[in-house]
């Protein structure tokens, strides 16, 4: 935990009520019904409200879905409680559910306990948030890592002995499982503000501006029960990521405290890792490109992450996205060893500040041999679709 | 080599003439006086000429100073010269001259090759083109690698025996040295421009316009041998970096071809390492934006390169630089373990679009616990800075 209750009363004079649950939410009167850990239930009075009430997990309603030895990754307990799981009972084999940051993530951690992983992904292809392509490649490096991966296949349900999960049901196979994990993603926590019939947007999240403020007089909200604005696609979408969370709280709250801050949005940038593989995204991919109704040109290369006589160098393949007309930077995919992830920050940069790709050319970006090559590959992608455009 | 000039002919039609030198220009005949390999001379007639001579080690008059022992790193052959030198002499004690880019890095390969290693800078830190605290930074890990670091000193002179370099001689002590190495820098290669009588730019070296051509009509100029906009300090500079010549060189390319091709200009972003250390800068020091008349505004801070609990986590230093009025960024610096310095390139793709401090903040930077922090250090950095302005 970054702060205990303690330490925010100590430090802030914040007052931290762990265990009390908002049951109802009367904006006419300004009041919140708290439901207090022994299920009193008591009315508190607001001058302002802020909701950060969050996400959940994504859990379809198969039959077994709630039997012991399944999973979901989103609070802090869920760690102990799959690790507990698996020193607690004979784990031979495991089953994710989604190939996506979740799905990946627990899938390297199974890997390095010598667990065996049955990967499940409705899509074609692993990384659903990647092209086809870039998802076809994590799909192959994951598959060699000893995944058996299962693209293109939806899960029936789940079958159990006892109450404890033995199998994971698809339209194809039946797969044993003595744990399986759920990463099927999450949706905003906004039951409270759906009760009290306020306005919902994409996905059911709560709408605000860029202050961070609802339709509704002295009622803030930020972090993954919200929508966010998507500066490359020019409209709201829902995005749980955390430094979306962290940007939007800070604007609440130093709007909250009087003074005047914004937060414009975001380009959808995201990144993950399995084994050697990094995996990073932003902006729109080329299929989000089209759904959005932006003729766009695309190009995929690879490259080295440094110069080759360097032992450690090692593939990095990069997808730029354009937008056709204009030459607007639409987003960026990439696919790499060690060093590849975080260069997806020159294109968020770039895509801030609505860069066209003749500037990704121009980009002074750091060279030294044990770093990169001369040409960095964001800019030998940006040379390769120029003779496209 | 990155292709033979057999290649070139093979691949392009180019021909290449190696050891030829050309000893003259005559712009108004349009012609050049190449020296050939057996020493005869020829006069070459040209429509176009394309001036690449590059730079030159910077090699002081001292005594000595071109004795059997002592060695620049420029060329190709400089390389595999030293490691004969290393093999073929008992090398115990090396003596480095200059502590930035090439003195780091020879430093770090000697190191690893078990020879002791005393290092001179004149300046009173390590990484003259950082600012003084950020090059303490580098002089205290430099240090703690078990290098003998000297600085404030200048070196007087060298002493040989029988033509082999035994010792440096700085004006507070003598170091004993069975090779030296010589990181002074580099200067433009222009002794052809300046004999032929045309004007030479900063440290002579030779003015080009955004085309990259030359003062003379239908001479062109790229790479080491010119002078480089600095889009930051909005003036020329002497910038002599792989990257910006190779930029340069294909706009200087594309319009002898008869395209239009721009180079605006660099942000004078730099990288390198020494042992464990990533050294990165971009833009204007504090130093150089006090000396460019820009007043300006710098935090430092010290974060973690990824979350806390990865055990190869480490610490970044960041400092930022910012205009005072404006609050357009001018530069940043960073000095950390894996996976700092390429977080340069952030700052300088925000340098080119002129971004302001705040814009950082606003950044969709990519984050996951093993490649950040959920603030990135360099937004840790903006955020210090804006309680400043």
């Amino acid at each position: 935990m970054a702060r205990t209750p303690d330490e925010f009363w100590q430090r802030q004079r914040i007052r931290v009520l762990t265990g009390h649950r908002v049951a109802g939410l009367d904006i006419s009167n300004r009041r919140v019904r708290v439901s207090e850990p022994d299920g009193r239930e008591r009315d508190e009075a607001y001058d302002l409200l802020m909701v950060a009430t969050g996400s959940r997990p994504i859990v379809p309603s198969w039959e077994n879905s709630r039997a012991a030895g399944v999973f979901s990754v989103k609070t802090l307990p869920d760690g102990p409680a799959i690790v507990s799981w698996l020193k607690d009972h004979p784990v031979r084999e495991a089953v994710v559910i989604g190939g996506s940051y979740i799905g990946l993530e627990v899938t390297e951690n199974l890997l390095a306990r010598g667990v065996a992983v049955s990967l499940i992904e409705q899509a074609p292809e692993l990384m659903g948030t990647l092209d086809a392509d870039m998802g076809a490649l994590v799909t192959r490096k994951t598959r060699a890592l000893g995944v058996m991966v299962y693209t293109g296949e939806s899960v029936q349900g789940l079958e159990a002995h006892d109450g404890v999960v033995s199998a994971v049901v698809t339209d194809r196979r039946t797969l044993p499982a003595d744990v399986v994990i759920l990463g099927m993603g999450v949706e905003p926590e906004s039951t409270l503000w759906a009760a009290a019939g306020l306005p919902l947007g994409v996905r059911r999240a709560i709408p605000v501006n860029d202050r961070m403020e609802t339709s509704v007089p002295g009622i803030w909200a930020a972090g993954d029960v919200t929508e966010t604005r998507h500066l490359v696609a020019r409209r709201t979408q829902y995005l749980p990521l955390a430094t979306i969370a962290n940007k939007g709280g800070r604007v609440a709250g130093l709007n909250i405290g009087g003074q005047e801050a914004h937060f414009p949005g975001a380009v959808g940038t995201a990144i993950t890792r399995i084994g050697p593989w990094e995996i990073a995204r932003t902006g729109l991919t080329e299929r989000e490109s089209t759904a959005a109704g932006i003729p766009s040109e695309a190009v995929t290369i690879t490259a080295n992450t440094k110069l080759g006589y360097f032992q450690d160098t090692g593939p990095i393949t990069v997808k730029l996205v354009v937008e056709k007309t204009s030459h607007r930077l639409l987003g960026g995919q990439i696919v790499g060893t060690a060093g590849s992830g975080k260069r997806i920050d020159v294109l968020a940069t770039a895509l801030h500040m609505e860069a066209r790709v003749e500037t990704l050319l121009d980009l002074d970006l750091a060279y030294a041999p044990p770093f990169s090559d001369v040409w960095d590959p964001v800019q030998v992608a940006a040379r390769q679709i120029l003779h496209r455009l």
